[in-house]
């Protein structure tokens, strides 16, 4: 049981931040009205540093828009945002063989070849939540076409640019069915429930099954392909945030399945994670951790990043309201104490991406090159929802 | 003037620091007797963490020992662990083109394709310094082939592996003309004069005319091939490790053609470079800004590198005994105060390569993927040697 008038609190300040705070910094700086398409490389102030425009950023924040039209409120300027980026996308977005560039410049021209598959990811998802919004069949046949290439893609994903020699140590990475669970979630309106079903028992399996270290309650970054670990720098990497935020993704299929086990063991090894990735001395979460404690090698490994915590709220409050779990609240008010005490930039606005391990801003900005408008308003619209539903209960 | 005393007491330092400590770390744990080759991901007490064979510090770990036995004492172990080395990266090395492949099992077996050309840098400078240690015919062939297969590879040294559209943003980077500039300082017995003079001038042309910023005197990290600036965070990097390594390796350059005009301006660009690039708040030299003082978006970009450090105080002593100019000798004491006192590990012997802002340790490693048996004890040996000559003129 939560206090009803705790619950209001919260409530207000997700739903606030989102619709006072972050749409409107983004509406002010991001918008490219010249080209088309969206600036995210936006400083402190929200000016612009830089123009290039990464896909992966273009096509989340014509998801956002596309989504907070659907989900939140039918605000026509919110849908003509997502259609700026939809025709810049539809125009300049893929290579000949429908394959998504990573980076162009704001005027479009390519440059950076699709050796990313989440470009990929994310504008499927794009073009699938802008068809939900508009109908617009030819948005809906590219979301279709592009999740088809994605999956016969999946075996090896980089494709001419893969630089690893698989036979010597054939390694498979946790992102792609971490994504590939989401992006199927949401576009299950459109693949049917054959296809969602078919799908989403892959990504679930090869989540639950070959990526879970089952005794550790850890997700391994990277396994062999047979399903061993490998006790190497990368086959003992530990991604705190990927792995509460692949449980959200778990948790949601989960529920609409109606497999309670899994809500229940997805709820463990959020809470498994949160005790193995959180900083005992200065608190917050790691970004890279070694699963026996060795060195992990990335430079940013005890940095504190805006997307790992936004997104173990929404695994934990998630989990909290389908489980009634009383340690995924006790857990979403520590991280909800860290976050509003350290993300939010009081005197420019919008969040701050990167903190120190001390939990000072290490950047200034508010978007960059992997930070756009994405984990902040998607995280907030939906921890929003769940304590408005939670406080429903409570009355 | 510099008072003999202090000479001899610096000179004493770095000399122990070499003989004593780094070279006994590296004999201990480092050597794989049984694969042959080295280990170099070391954890802070020796023990091997991983044992992936990087080939760009397998061949830096040949080139240091081999240096070391041309240039320092003819001991017959130093050489033996360099034929270690050498045979381990001609057995496994190469794919059938002769490019060196990036990263190999330690029993040998290749993981990654052949995609960086520093690979080949480095395996030409160790089988060069090999050949000249030992005379031996084949080292010495190797090292030519892979010294021309780098000039023929220079305008797109990723191969089939870039990523970049050129077409759209022709950039090139300055970390391959920076090596090629010390490369054929290093190579030049074998080159001969002709070869050496016509190489050596379009490298130090290209650092000095392309990448310099001559305005600010510091050194652009990406430019366009047109030799114009790009107002983009890849166009406004400044590395300043990188700057004043490259002066180093200008200043042997200019030293050996007697052009005292390139040695004082490189002098002026090691100052303003220091200048630019130290911390004020915390000391130490950042490891990437902004030439505009815009964001940097290297999430390391604050913290402090031991190969910064050590190669700052070799090109500063350098410059100092080349032109006598006081500001090197205020400069080299400053940074050799900082890095006395944060980069040597009193416990467990060697250096640490990481730290944080405030000059914490960030990772207890000696040795990983980057950091290997090369920046520490060729710094040392090399500022030792330049403070012996440096006392011998004081008396």
């Amino acid at each position: 049981m939560v206090a009803v008038s705790l619950l209001e609190k919260y409530e207000l300040m997700y739903k606030n931040a989102l619709l006072k705070d972050v749409i409107p910094f983004w509406q002010k700086h991001s918008i490219d009205n010249t080209f088309g398409g969206y600036f995210t490389c936006l400083d402190r102030d929200g000016s612009v540093y830089d123009t290039d425009k990464f896909v992966w950023l273009q096509a989340r924040q014509v998801w956002t828009f596309s989504m907070l039209y659907n989900r939140c409120k039918k605000k026509q300027e919110w849908l003509e945002i997502a259609t700026l980026g939809i025709n810049f996308l539809k125009k300049h977005g893929r290579d000949t063989n429908g394959d998504w560039y990573f980076s162009l410049t704001k005027e479009g021209k390519p440059l950076v070849e699709p050796y990313n598959i989440f470009s990929d990811c994310f504008a499927a998802l794009a073009f699938g939540e802008y068809a939900l919004a508009t109908g617009d069949n030819t948005c809906a046949n590219i979301a279709s076409t592009t999740y088809n290439n994605i999956l016969s893609r999946q075996s090896n994903p980089k494709g001419k640019f893969n630089k690893s020699i698989y036979k010597n140590r054939p390694l498979k990475s946790f992102s792609l069915p971490m994504i590939l669970a989401n992006l199927t979630f949401e576009l299950k309106w459109m693949i049917g429930d054959d296809g969602f079903n078919k799908y989403a028992e892959q990504f679930l399996s090869e989540i639950m099954n070959t990526f879970l270290d089952k005794e550790r309650l850890l997700i391994r970054e990277n396994i062999l392909t047979n399903g061993n670990q490998l006790d190497s720098f990368e086959g003992r990497l530990i991604n705190p945030g990927h792995g509460i935020e692949g449980m959200g993704f778990v948790m949601d299929i989960a529920n609409k399945q109606g497999r309670k086990e899994v809500i229940n063991q997805a709820v463990e090894i959020i809470i498994s994670t949160l005790e193995f990735g959180w900083d005992k001395e200065h608190g917050g979460i790691f970004c890279f951790m070694d699963a026996k404690g060795k060195p992990p090698l990335s430079l940013e490994w005890d940095q504190k990043l805006w997307w790992v915590h936004l997104e173990a709220l929404v695994s934990l409050v998630t989990a909290f309201s389908l489980t009634g779990d009383k340690r995924c609240w006790v857990w979403f008010e520590k991280i909800h104490q860290y976050t509003w005490s350290h993300f939010p930039d009081a005197a420019f606005g919008e969040w701050y991406g990167y903190l120190s391990r001390q939990g000072n801003p290490l950047l200034p900005i508010k978007g960059g090159k992997w930070k756009g408008f994405f984990h902040v308003p998607r995280s907030l619209f939906r921890i929003w929802k769940v304590l408005e539903e939670l406080k429903k209960g409570e009355k």
